[in-house]
C-alpha cells in the first residue's frame, strides 16, 4: 500500500483490540460465583461494566468528576452495577479483586505473535485509557512485549483528546507522522489522524460477543487494515 | 538481611546504575573523531559533558529555564563543550547524531543477567531523568527487559524532587514502601528513602573512570547493597 512507511513506532490501544476484555471479565466473574456460591448473567454484568467505561471517562473529561484513573472509574462503576445484578453483597476485599480483574485480561490469540514480529522493526507501546499499573500489570501476566507503556493517565487527558496522540508522538521522539496508531476502534483512529498519525484498523468482530455490536466504519479511511496483527507485520514488512 | 521483604517493585537510576555513561561516550567520540579526522581529549570530553548535566537539571529545578528533557539539556551542554575541545565546526547533523550517543549507551556487562533473574519476581521499570525517547531507544538496543519505562518527563521534575518517587511508586500501583529504588548514587537513595521507598546501593566504582570519583556514602543506611545486579537478586530471593 505504501512503498516506503515512514513509520518507526506503533502505538496500540489495548481495550478489545489488544486483549479480549469480554471473555476474560466472564471467566472472572463465573470463577468468583463459582467459588462464593453466588449466580448471576456472567456475560451481561461484563457488557454493563464496560457500557459504564466511555459515559465515566467522559464526566472526567468534561469537568464533571476531577481525574480519576481507570481502576478508579471500573471500581465507580462495578459498585453501581452490583445490586442491578443481585450482587449487593459483595464484601470489599471481593470488589476490590475483581475490580482487578481489568489487569488480568487475556490477550487475542494473535497479540503476542504479532507484537514480537512488530517488535523486530518499530518501537511498540501501548497507548490506553487504561492506568499505568493496570497496563504492567496486564502485560507482565499476558507476555505482551511492549517497548513502553504510555497512558492517558500520564498525560493528564482521556482519549479522543487530541493531546493524547500528539503527547505520545513527542515522548516517543518521533513526529505524529511517523508513529501508526493501531485499534479496532474507527473513532479512536480518527482522533489519532487529526492528530497528525497514521492509522490501522484492526477489527475485532468478537469482541462484543457473538454476533455483537462493531462501531461503524462510515467515512473512515486508514492507511492500513488487516485481520490481525501478524497480517498487519507483513503489510508493513 | 530482610526475612520477608515486601518488595513488589524496583525502580531503577540508569547512568552509571545500569548503563557505563563513560566509556559508551568515550567510544562514541572516538568512532566520530576516527570518521572525521578529528582529534580531542575523548575522556575529558565524555568526564566534561556528564559534569554539565546537573547544574543544568539544577537549573530546570530552580526555574531558571523551562522544563527542557534529558536530550534537550545534553544539547545545550554540548554546544558549550565543542569549543573548549576544538571541536567548534561540528556541523548542526553531526551535532545531533552526537547528542544521541546518549540513546546508545552500552549496560555494564552484569546489567541484562541480573534484570531477566529480577523480572521473574519482581516488576521492574526505570525511574531515571533520562527522556522517555532515550529510555526506550537505549533498553531496544541494549536489550533492557523494563516492565514499564518511567521518567522524569513523565512526572515533569528531575530527581531528587521526592514528587518523582511518590509518583512513581503510585504509578506502578504500590505503596512507597513496596518499591525499591536501586541506584549507584547515595544522593539518589537518600531522597528515595526521604519519599518511603526502600533503598538498594550497587556501587559503580568504574563510574567515572579507572579511579575515578564516587558519591561518598557517609551517614547513608541503605536496605540493600551488592555489587552487582545478580547479587541483588541473590539478596532479594
Amino acid at each position: 500500500m505504501h512503498a516506503t512507511p515512514a513509520v518507526r513506532a506503533l502505538v496500540f490501544d489495548i481495550f478489545g483490540t489488544v486483549v479480549d476484555w469480554r471473555s476474560s471479565l466472564i471467566r472472572e466473574g463465573q470463577a468468583l460465583g463459582q467459588r462464593l456460591g453466588l449466580a448471576a448473567d456472567w456475560p451481561a454484568f461484563a457488557d454493563a461494566w464496560r457500557a459504564g467505561y466511555r459515559p465515566a471517562m467522559a464526566r472526567v473529561s468534561r469537568g464533571e468528576l476531577p481525574w480519576i484513573n481507570i481502576d478508579g472509574l471500573h471500581r465507580l462503576i462495578l459498585d453501581e452495577l452490583l445490586p442491578r445484578f443481585g450482587l449487593e453483597s459483595l464484601p470489599e476485599t471481593e470488589r476490590d479483586a475483581l475490580n482487578r480483574a481489568w489487569h488480568r485480561l487475556d490477550p487475542w490469540p494473535d497479540a503476542v505473535p504479532g507484537l514480537t514480529q512488530l517488535r523486530q522493526r518499530f518501537v511498540l507501546s501501548t497507548l490506553s485509557n487504561g492506568n499505568v499499573a493496570l497496563l504492567v500489570n496486564m502485560a507482565k501476566r499476558a507476555g505482551l512485549p511492549w517497548d513502553c507503556v504510555l497512558s492517558a493517565e500520564l498525560i493528564g487527558r482521556y482519549k479522543p483528546d487530541l493531546e493524547v496522540y500528539r503527547r505520545a508522538a513527542q515522548l516517543l521522539g518521533f513526529a505524529p507522522e511517523q508513529v501508526l496508531m493501531v485499534a479496532a476502534h474507527p473513532s479512536d483512529l480518527m482522533a489519532a489522524q487529526q492528530a497528525g498519525l497514521k492509522t490501522a484498523y484492526i477489527p475485532r468482530p468478537a469482541e462484543h460477543g457473538p454476533g455483537g455490536w462493531m462501531e461503524s466504519t462510515a467515512g473512515c479511511r486508514f492507511d492500513w487494515q488487516a485481520p490481525d496483527l501478524p497480517a498487519l507485520a507483513q503489510h508493513l514488512a
